[in-house]
């Protein structure tokens, strides 16, 4: 273990977060927020010492990183992004509690969504900046943003695979820092885009900001009570498809933008989940058609619901806690599904569910035939067997640790809804990255009744989700830190 | 396609079927019930008539038989014998719609113990034995037991291989005749040791030998509504041990009695067995000893419940519906992980769970190593990729099953308990061969709710459960029969 490199980079990674809380500084400023300001202000301050005395105590001439060191950075990079920044929700008063305000800077890092605020509209103008724009850093990563700005040492890739989720990750370009900065710039075009629609429905330029991270991270977060239910169709319907749209995979973009944009339509991802999303939508606005009044209403929120659940935002219209079983049953497979690769999105991915079915489909082959070699293809080409094994025991991991988490809460009483399900939901919608669950969990309510102990395991439910587990395996067992990687 | 040979098996099991029919029809004849008497002879008669055309219109000199042969005369088998074996409920008049009848012989043959009767005290005492005595055939398979009776074919170890559950099945003698003998004869002996302890604690005959039919298989139907709660805790205790007993690979019985019994001491499955039954015990028993009067009656309802659940036999002595949440979701869990491969039990089983964490203690290994080569090692040798591979793909298809079946029964609506709860339950109840579930399908309550729609759904469930999906999926495809398989 390179200990000095993982020092160093975790330093810049901390001086970064030191310079993008500039923003909501500016917010407190502009709306003379004074004791958000000086919140902000000592955040600064001691992230600026921590990050700047880390860099100073890991000078080294070796800064070769393997794939060791770049799961250790990611792991613990992501934890002390957190600590530091639920530092301002903590001196301003805002969320007093400690454990309840690293609960919601998780969420939004991890772009989650999920919150244990009971009053949202409560919070002063920057506090809401802040916790939105964790969503946008924490979607596309930090440690990407990172890369994009500065120079590419050895072996920076296994940073950028470490945090990036999804089964494969392809450069776009050559160069490791031009594929970053080529990611950031379609983020940074595409929340642009939607900030525009969304103040041209008449919605104020900040809360237009907000839900703009809010969506591009796919992370849900808000400035009202009742999520987006109170804004108008036209602002719902922008939100819908921005959420579908941070849920498609970057690369494709990059196809229409700089490539061939004929290469698209022979994407086997794309197809899957525009397909997913059409019946699910279909699906559940037949099975919610006597709750509405009209085709328009019942096709609006059926769509608006089904984009913010697949994409694991966890924005909403309608409380669908209240919906009948079958709507609920396809929500929780949404939830589990989630979005494609290299999108910002959470959830196991479209693709890895296509190699599963892929799997099994050459089991039954290999059965009936146990002599013949059988391939699994994918997007047009043989799927390597080592991504192919990667992706079914990823599978196996991930139900395992979100029996744990369900495990650990499953202590927890509420005076809504059955425990059961809500338990059950919350471990779901927290390792996905969802936001809300079912239960005392819904889109209607949130996680402020559970116990500081389930906040904790929650919130690193939450992380294991965003970073898909390894990273934090890996950083917390002894023998990382015991041998040489190389 | 040998579809000769397959019609030949499939008559020589309807046949094998008639033969079990006396059995229930002496039963009949003892306690003098004409009613049900005429129904097993008629039910006997269709068999003979159906066994024997499908023989004679199926004589061929090619004897030989494939996998996929052994997985479609499997899967078809099943159904057959479970569309016979409900016959006398429905001329009898005991269960005269003919889904519930079905759903009631597919719980039996599969040894699941789900029923749709609300008041199984009112059944004769011979539809009582029938009941109770698929679950012994079911448990240790029909077709092992034709293998044990009739001359080994070529390719005969291709339909043992599709009815017996588990990641590997090993011959414990290198012939499969005597394979399957002997196992019958393990079933025999310790189904008569239960037989023996239950009469001396004062059970009746006739009880003693349904409740061992119901332990041996791990199915579950008993004679009383509140299943063994109403017994002394020495029955239940006895029970307890047995149902743990049975959920035992049998391969440990063989060494046991005729090689070393030290070898047993070895075996990783049976250990790690073990020790999540002694965990999962101490823990609903610190999690419950608030409701229970003494240490005695604490730690009995907690071991005969762990033990009923994780061998998923689902006889109860306790209405563990109404547990504290956390007991709930270990009883949930343990529903999942079943019990050891090469028993009469259902769920993954626990061999297969060990490969699954061995595989991702692979994983991060390969993560962190990419060049390196590791291998997953389990009972004491190098696990083969392919069984490691199928383990990781069959734990696929087997949440796309349960989840599926969720899906389908996820309209139904209850008035007890939470929606959600139940049918979730119930879908992982039935597809683990278990019985019951929570909410609406708790330990007190029974399927007689649902329609006849998800009756259906449930009793493919069970099916697919312990056949472990393959042989069902390849009977029913048209693939396989289009082809030739050699």
């Amino acid at each position: 273990m390179n200990r000095k490199m993982v020092l160093n980079i975790i330093g810049k990674i901390v001086l970064t977060e030191a310079v993008l809380m500039l923003l909501p500084l500016i917010t407190a400023v502009i709306y003379v927020e004074t004791t958000a300001m000086y919140s902000f202000l000592i955040t600064i301050a001691i992230a600026v010492a921590v990050g700047g005395s880390f860099m100073a105590v890991s000078r080294t001439k070796d800064t070769a990183i393997y794939a060791g060191e770049g799961f250790v950075i990611v792991g613990l990079a992501w934890i002390i992004l957190s600590l530091i920044g639920c530092l301002p929700f903590v001196i301003s008063g805002d969320i007093p509690n400690f454990f309840d305000a690293f609960f919601e800077t998780v969420s939004g890092f991890t772009t989650t969504g999920a919150s244990i605020l009971r009053d949202i509209e409560a919070l002063s103008k920057s506090m809401l900046f802040w916790r939105s724009f964790t969503h946008w850093v924490g979607g596309m990563g930090v440690l990407v943003f990172v890369m994009a700005i500065i120079p590419s040492t050895k072996g920076s890739m296994n940073i950028m695979r470490a945090e990036m989720p999804g089964p494969v990750i392809g450069k776009l370009v050559p160069r490791l820092r031009d594929t970053a900065k080529l990611l950031y710039i379609i983020y940074m075009v595409l929340t642009l885009a939607e900030v525009i629609l969304l103040c041209f429905g008449g919605m104020p330029l900040f809360e237009s900001l907000v839900h703009s991270f809010g969506t591009a991270g796919t992370g849900g977060f808000g400035v009202k009570g009742d999520s987006i239910a109170g804004y108008s169709p036209y602002i719902q319907w922008v939100i819908a498809i921005f959420m579908l749209v941070f849920g498609i995979n970057f690369n494709i973009y990059y196809l229409i933008l700089f490539r061939r944009a004929r290469q698209v339509l022979k994407s086997t991802e794309l197809w899957v989940y525009l397909s997913i999303v059409t019946v699910s939508v279909t699906a559940i606005a037949i099975n919610t058609s006597h709750i509405y009044n009209n085709l328009s209403d019942t096709l609006r929120n059926s769509a608006f619901q089904v984009s913010s659940i697949i994409s694991t935002t966890g924005y909403s219209t309608a409380d669908f806690d209240a919906w009948p079983g079958l709507s609920k049953a396809v929500l929780l497979l949404l939830m589990v599904i989630g979005a494609c690769a290299g999108s910002t999105a959470g959830g196991l991915k479209v693709s890895r569910v296509v190699l599963i079915f892929k799997n099994i489909g050459r089991e039954v082959k290999q059965m009936l035939h146990p002599r013949s070699v059988n391939k699994v293809r994918f997007e047009g080409k043989t799927a390597e067997e080592n991504t192919v094994r990667s992706v079914a025991t990823y599978f196996g991991l991930y139900v395992v640790c979100i029996v744990v988490v369900f495990l650990l809460i499953s202590f927890e009483t509420f005076s809504v809804g059955s425990n059961f399900e809500t338990n059950f939901s919350a471990a779901i919608s927290c390792f996905n990255n969802i936001g809300p669950g079912f239960g005392a969990v819904g889109p209607m309510l949130n996680y402020a009744d559970y116990s500081s102990f389930s906040k904790v395991v929650l919130s690193v439910a939450m992380l294991l989700g965003r970073l898909e587990i390894f990273p934090l395996i890996i950083a917390f067992s002894p023998s990382t830190w015991m041998r040489k990687y190389r």
